[in-house]
C-alpha cells in the first residue's frame, strides 16, 4: 500500500535484463506485451477483469529512491550510467485495457502495454500481480453470488487472506465481483465498499450471559442488530435469548428489523428451526445470516435443501479463492517496433500449442448479436484492422479453422480501451459502485451457457484472417 | 506496507464492539487472547510459526488519524466519546509470542495477548492476518524445500501472489521456511533476504536470434549466468546455444560456473537429456534450474525419477500454497481480569468437540529428550504452573487420558517469550538470517516421523492435570 516502495516489487530479472537493454541501446526501443491468461479458476467459463485501478495509481508512482539506488549499487553488477537513469526512471508508454468488471475469456489481450524496452519490462510483476489476484477474487466473488440466487453475499476473510493487501485489495475485487459489502474497514475507507459487522463471540462471553450481551447490544444498536447466536447452543440458548431480547429492546421502540448470524453447526437445519422459531415469536421480519467456511458449492447445496439463509458472510474461501487460488496472467512480449517505428510481430512458440502466444499489435472486439443483446464471440484482430459491424463478417475457430459462422445482424465494441498515453493517465476510473453496477449489466449479456459452473459453454474467442495469417507465418518461421 | 493506515486493516465488527466496550467501562478490563489453530495445511504434522515481526511493527504503529475518525464518524453510530478515545489510541498491554521459525503444532498458543478490552479486540484482525499468512508460506515452503532434499529452492511466485504484501512478505516467509533466496526484490531491500534472477522470455525474443541474446547477457554478466532454454527449442536450440555461448565467453576468461534453466516441457527428461549434452561438452560446472508449476509433490516424484536438477525454482504453487490456501489461525478469549486482578478463565464450547477451546492464561511447554536431543511434547500449564524438569514428569493426551507417559531425562523449554509490556516492546526481532537458521535448527529437533508428508505421526500437546481440571468445570458448567 505504501505506493514508493511498490517501484521495487519486481523480480530482479527484470533489473538485470533492463541494464542489458539499456546498454546495448534496446531501452529506446518500443516494445509490446500483452497482458492474457490461459485458464479460467475453477474451470468456469469467464473471469471478471479487475486490479486496473492498482495499476494505474502504481504507473503514476513508479519511480526509485535513492535509497533504491544504493541497494542495487551493492548488488556490484549494475552499470552506474543504468542507476543514473533509473533515478529519473519514469513511465512514458502507452497502456491499453478492458475496463474493470468487465467478462473476460482465455487467450485474449486484459492490458496491452507499449512503451520503451526498459519500462515495459520493469512493470511486468506488479501488472500481473495486482491484475492476477483481483481478477481472481472477482472472478470468485462471482460465482459465490450467483450461487445465492439473489441473497446478499458479505466477504468476511480479511483475516484469512494472504496478506495485509489481500485483504484490502481483495474486498475491493469481491464487490466488484457481486458482494454486497466486506468487514474491511480500510477498504470502506479507502475504496467506499460498505463495510459492516456486529460482533465476534468474545462480546458474548465478555459479559456474564449471554442475553446480558445481546441485551446491551441491541440497546446500544437497536437499527437492525445481528446477534450471533451460536456462543453457547443455538437452538436451546442463542435463539430464545436473540427471541427475548429483540421483543424486550426492539418492539417497544417499532423497530422490527434484526437478524441472528449461524456461525456453526448445520447450517441447514439450524436456519430452518430457528426461522420457524423467529416466525413463531412473530420476527418474522429477522433474517438469517450464515457463515461457516461457505462457497458457492456449500451455498449452492444449501439453496437446493431450502436452507432459511438471508445473508452469506464468506471469509477464506472467498478471500483466498481456496479451491483455485491462482490466476495464471501472463505478460509476453507480441511486438517490437524497428528502427524505422515498424511494428513487428513476435511470438512465443511451445511444444505445448496451448501456450503458443499470440502476436502483434492488437484490437480485441466483442460482438454482440442484435436480437437477443448477448455476446457471441469475441475476436481479436490485427491494430489496423477496423470491424464494420453494418457488413456480414465470417469468424472462425483458429484451432478449427473449419468451423466458421457467419454474423450478420450484431454489434461490434472495442474492448481494450486507452488508459495511458506517453505516460499520461487518459483514463479516468469509475466509483467502486459504478464498476460493480458495469460488471452486473455485462454478465447479464453473457449467455447463461458460459456461466454454469460445471463444463460451461466455451465462448468464442476468434482470431482474424489477417491475425491468423501472421501468426501461421511467424509459426513456419520460428516453430520449427 | 503503510504501517499507518494498516490500524484500519480490522473488521469492522471490532469497532461496533469497541464502543460497546466504551460505553459499559469494559475497556479498561484486562483480557487474555491466545493464537492458535487446530489444523496443518497439507495434512501436514507441523506447522512453522511467522509473521511476528510484521506484528510488532503494526503495534508500534497503531493510531487512527483525524481521516479514520472522520471516515468513522460518518457510519453515525458511534459515541464522540469514544471517537475522542480512539484519537489517543494506543497499545498497553502485554504480548507473548514464539518466536519466528519455532515448529508448532495445532491446539496450542502461538500467541497471548493481556491488555484491555478495546486494545485486545482491535489488533484481532491484522494479528491473525499476519501470522496466518507467513506461517501458511514457510510451512508450505519447508515442505517444499524437504522434497528437494538439500538441492536449493528459490521463491519465484510474485506475479501470482495475491497481492503485494502477499508477494512481499510472503517471500520473507519462503525464506524462514528454508528457500535459498527469492526473485521479489523489494523483499530483499526491505528484509535482507538475498533476490536473484536473470533472464524472460521476452530477453531472447529481443534479439535477433537465441544465440545473439545468449551472447549479450553473458557478456555482461560473466559470473555464474543462468541461461533460460527453452524459448524456441530446448535441446534442439537451447541447451546448444547455451553451450556455445558458455565456450566462447566464459571459458576464454577461466569461469566455469554458469547454469541453463528448463522453464517447461518434462523437466524429468529435458534435464537429463541437458545434463549429458553439458557433460559431452565438457561443462561440468554448469548447472540445471528447473521451474515450471513445481511444488513438493512434482519435486518429489522428480527425485525418484533422478532428474538432473540443482536448483528449485518455485512460483505460484509456493507463493499461494495453492494445494492448502489457507492457514486458519483464531483469536480466542481464554480469560478476563475481574475488579479485583483475578484472572477468571473463559471457555468457548462448541458442539464439536474439536472447537473447544483451551482455557486461561498459560504457559507452552516443549520437553526434548536428553539422550536424542529430540522433541518429544509440548504441555500447555496454567500460567503460574512451573514445570521443573530435574524431576519426573507424567503426561497424558486430553482426549484419551488414560494414554499417559512419564518423561525422566528431558529438558524442558517455556516457548512463548515476552513480546510486549506494558505496550513496550521488550523483543528485538533476530535478523532474517538468524530465523532461517534458527527454524532449520528447530526441525533437526523434530523426529522424522512429524515430518513425513502423508500421514505424519501426531506430536503430542498436552495439558496439564491443573489445566485440564479447570478446562472440566467450564465445560460442566458452560457445555450444557
Amino acid at each position: 500500500m505504501n505506493e514508493k516502495n511498490l517501484s521495487m516489487l519486481c523480480d530482479f530479472y527484470e533489473f538485470t535484463m533492463s541494464n542489458g537493454y539499456f546498454k546495448n541501446g534496446f531501452y529506446k526501443r518500443n516494445v509490446y506485451f500483452d497482458v492474457f491468461f490461459r485458464k479460467v479458476p475453477d474451470n468456469g467459463g469467464f473471469a471478471i477483469a479487475a486490479g486496473l485501478e492498482q495499476v494505474i495509481s502504481y504507473i503514476k508512482n513508479l519511480h526509485f529512491s535513492e535509497e533504491d539506488i544504493s541497494y542495487l549499487r551493492t548488488k556490484g553488477i549494475f552499470d552506474e550510467q543504468f542507476l543514473e537513469y533509473l533515478r529519473n526512471f519514469k513511465f512514458h508508454g502507452d497502456i491499453y485495457a478492458v475496463p474493470e468488471g468487465t467478462p473476460v475469456f482465455p487467450n485474449e489481450p486484459v492490458m496491452t502495454v507499449r512503451a520503451p524496452a526498459i519500462e515495459a519490462q520493469m512493470i511486468e510483476t506488479f501488472v500481473l500481480l495486482s491484475i492476477n489476484h483481483q481478477t481472481l477474487i472477482a472472478t470468485k466473488a462471482n460465482r459465490i453470488v450467483r450461487a445465492a440466487q439473489g441473497r446478499a453475499v458479505l466477504e468476511f476473510g480479511s483475516r484469512r487472506a494472504q496478506g495485509a493487501s489481500g485483504a484490502v485489495d481483495g474486498a475491493r475485487a469481491a464487490y466488484i465481483g457481486g458482494c454486497a459489502g466486506t468487514a474491511c474497514t480500510l477498504t470502506d475507507e479507502l475504496y467506499g465498499v460498505p463495510a459492516g459487522g456486529t460482533m465476534a463471540h468474545s462480546w458474548i462471553q465478555m459479559f456474564d450471559s449471554e442475553y446480558d450481551a445481546f441485551k446491551t447490544y441491541c440497546e446500544l444498536y437497536p437499527d437492525n442488530p445481528t446477534l450471533l447466536v451460536d456462543t453457547y447452543n443455538t437452538l436451546k440458548s442463542g435463539v430464545p435469548n436473540a427471541i427475548k431480547v429483540f421483543k424486550e429492546v426492539l418492539l417497544p421502540q417499532g423497530k422490527t428489523k434484526c437478524a441472528i448470524r449461524l456461525d456453526s453447526g448445520d447450517i441447514s437445519y439450524l436456519s430452518k428451526k430457528a426461522r420457524k422459531m423467529l416466525d413463531e415469536a412473530g420476527l418474522t421480519d429477522c433474517t438469517i445470516t450464515a457463515s461457516n467456511s461457505l462457497d458457492e458449492y456449500l451455498i449452492r447445496d444449501l439453496m437446493m435443501q431450502g436452507a432459511q439463509i438471508n445473508t452469506f458472510g464468506v471469509g477464506e474461501r472467498l478471500i483466498t479463492s481456496s479451491s483455485s487460488p491462482v490466476f495464471g496472467g501472463v505478460y509476453k512480449l507480441v511486438a517490437v517496433e524497428d528502427e524505422g517505428g515498424e511494428i513487428v510481430p513476435k511470438i512465443k512458440v511451445s511444444e505445448n500449442t496451448a501456450k503458443i502466444t499470440n502476436p502483434h499489435f492488437k484490437k480485441l472486439y466483442r460482438y454482440y448479436d442484435n436480437e437477443s443483446g448477448k455476446a457471441i464471440a469475441d475476436e481479436l484482430c490485427v491494430y489496423d484492422e477496423i470491424v464494420d459491424d453494418k457488413k456480414p463478417r465470417t469468424i472462425f475457430d483458429p484451432l478449427a479453422t473449419w468451423k466458421t459462422k457467419t454474423l450478420t445482424d450484431f454489434t461490434a465494441k472495442e474492448l481494450l480501451v486507452p488508459v495511458f498515453k506517453g505516460g499520461e493517465c487518459v483514463y479516468e476510473s469509475p466509483s467502486i459502485k459504478e464498476i460493480a453496477d458495469y460488471c452486473a449489466a455485462q454478465l447479464d449479456l453473457l449467455w447463461d451457457e458460459v456461466k454454469r459452473f460445471e463444463n460451461p459453454h466455451t465462448y468464442y474467442v476468434d482470431l482474424s484472417k489477417k491475425l491468423y495469417e501472421i501468426k501461421n507465418i511467424l509459426l513456419s518461421v520460428y516453430g520449427g
